[in-house]
């Protein structure tokens, strides 16, 4: 058994992309299995969350644990810490340990690149970033490694942090603008923790498509009710979205009917379904599964030495 | 983040013991988070199990991951292997990953040897062990160190596995005998993976306390279903051993009813229920819960020392 503690910017999203690709449509032909996460709360601290998965045609399984805890910053910590643990299929002995937590914002990024990829019409493309923080980043750099980035309008409710983002990416002329500006573009991503809608439906032009990565809980939620229902919406698994994903707060207020989910992106990615016409507003609801967890671990441990640890 | 790699035998059954009753003792006031074990399949190779827990007034949290894999024995390797992960409940961080594969044994010993010390009307017991294999040995183990053991008499399908067991356990006054004979002593163990039952009800005794091991999995049973009518069960968690346990078979067949459990091994421990009479025979229906496994791993985190692991 070895032990991964993966460092920044490793494996590269080229790869990274590859992989969640091929899991997504696993998923997409219903090859996979993969239980609901099981939360696990701490009052006034946070929660774990433990998510198991099995690609059989990949020949990988195993469980990411992974916390949230707010409170965190203050202490210099990350807010969110994972750990995955890849099981040997034939065996079921545990064979990699891999901190995820980097992973885990990577994973994400290139699920959205994914979508992006598939979803949007066009090859090369203005990019709007609604927030600047980690998960904004992963985005950009793993779409970079999908299209073709002509500029990047960045919103963040903080200024010096859309700033900072803006000077990061200066490769992609990236620059600091109202919200409203930034979603005047044709590839979208949402990455708040908001509860309320920030996204107004009649600021996104046709054929824009939005990649909603913030809602990854009850009550959470980033664009108007209204976009959805003028929208064709993606989700990463039907049951994880309707809990907990973008469209989870106007389901549960009636706004929005589950029946009118267009589908998943994994049938997106196998070219079972896919955008209507090149005008329609398409929208990625994404929640983030096992799998994308499962997939870059993989591709960890095929590719970086780690400890050597005596099991069993 | 610490791995600890855990050598046989370690830590002492005292310990244990006061460990896995102490937790028992947070389950029958209702003071643990447990959500049900999350199964994952492998098409005729075996599975994993995901156990997650949190123990609030312990400070303890993580999550155990077990695989059964039957044809390991062939491969030289355990058909169980288990890590557990203890997360640290403030921040989230994983804290410490434990080898747990000689462990689960010693936490299912330890609550045997909790439910007898408890259960029977005896502070020096003769021992029936029907089975003989790893679990057994764990269950007499930790037994030695909550009563005194005045004999045993064991039994096992394999003549051969009967009598090593009670040449290795002979400062016990252990010895091989048939089924029946094992079954007329004070405290039995049956340990076997039995679909179907092997212990008769008129083998056993007025006042018998009864540990049933076996049973862990739908379809399993150990126990003749009158004696189960005859006697008084606790089970470790209600809703495992009505899916799970040794009561699980009768219960699907309408030969046996929910209803008719006395109560958990918890609310035994803290002495709001308990045998009826010294007259009455007991049965403790043990499945296994994800907080004997966090109660033993930070039991080996607090005494043995470990490799240290870069984490985040």
């Amino acid at each position: 058994m070895k032990y991964y503690p993966v460092q920044s910017g490793y494996p590269p999203y080229p790869a990274v992309n590859l992989a969640i690709e091929a899991v997504f449509a696993e998923h997409g032909r219903g090859n996979v299995q993969m239980p609901p996460k099981v939360y696990v709360t701490f009052v006034e601290r946070g929660d774990f969350r433990t998510m198991p998965a099995y690609l059989p045609a990949l020949g990988i399984a195993g469980v990411k644990i992974v916390n949230v805890h707010p409170h965190n910053r203050a202490r210099g910590l990350p807010t969110v810490m994972a750990l995955t643990v890849l099981i040997d299929v034939e065996t079921g002995m545990p064979k990699a340990l891999v901190n995820a937590t980097e992973l885990t914002a990577m994973r994400t990024g290139a699920a959205g690149a994914v979508a992006a990829k598939h979803l949007s019409p066009w090859d090369s493309v203005s990019l709007g970033v609604i927030g600047a923080g980690r998960q904004a980043e992963a985005l950009v750099d793993a779409t970079a490694a999908a299209l073709k980035i002509e500029e990047i309008l960045v919103w963040s409710q903080t200024e010096k942090s859309a700033e900072a983002f803006a000077t990061k990416y200066s490769e992609y002329n990236a620059r600091a603008v109202s919200i409203e500006r930034a979603c005047d573009c044709d590839v979208l991503f949402t990455t708040t923790p908001s509860t309320k809608p920030i996204v107004k439906a009649d600021w996104i032009r046709e054929g824009t498509h939005i990649n909603a990565i913030g809602a990854d809980a009850p009550g959470k939620q980033e664009l108007d009710p209204a976009l959805l229902l003028k929208s064709e919406v993606f989700v990463d698994d039907l049951g994880q979205a309707v809990h907990s994903g973008e469209v989870n707060v106007p389901i549960s207020t009636g706004i929005y009917n589950a029946a009118q989910i267009a589908g998943t992106l994994g049938e997106v990615v196998i070219g079972k379904i896919g955008r209507s016409s090149p005008e329609a507003i398409t929208i990625f609801d994404s929640t983030g599964l096992a799998i994308q967890d499962l997939a870059i671990a993989a591709l960890v441990v095929r590719e970086e030495d780690g400890y050597e640890l005596p099991f069993p």
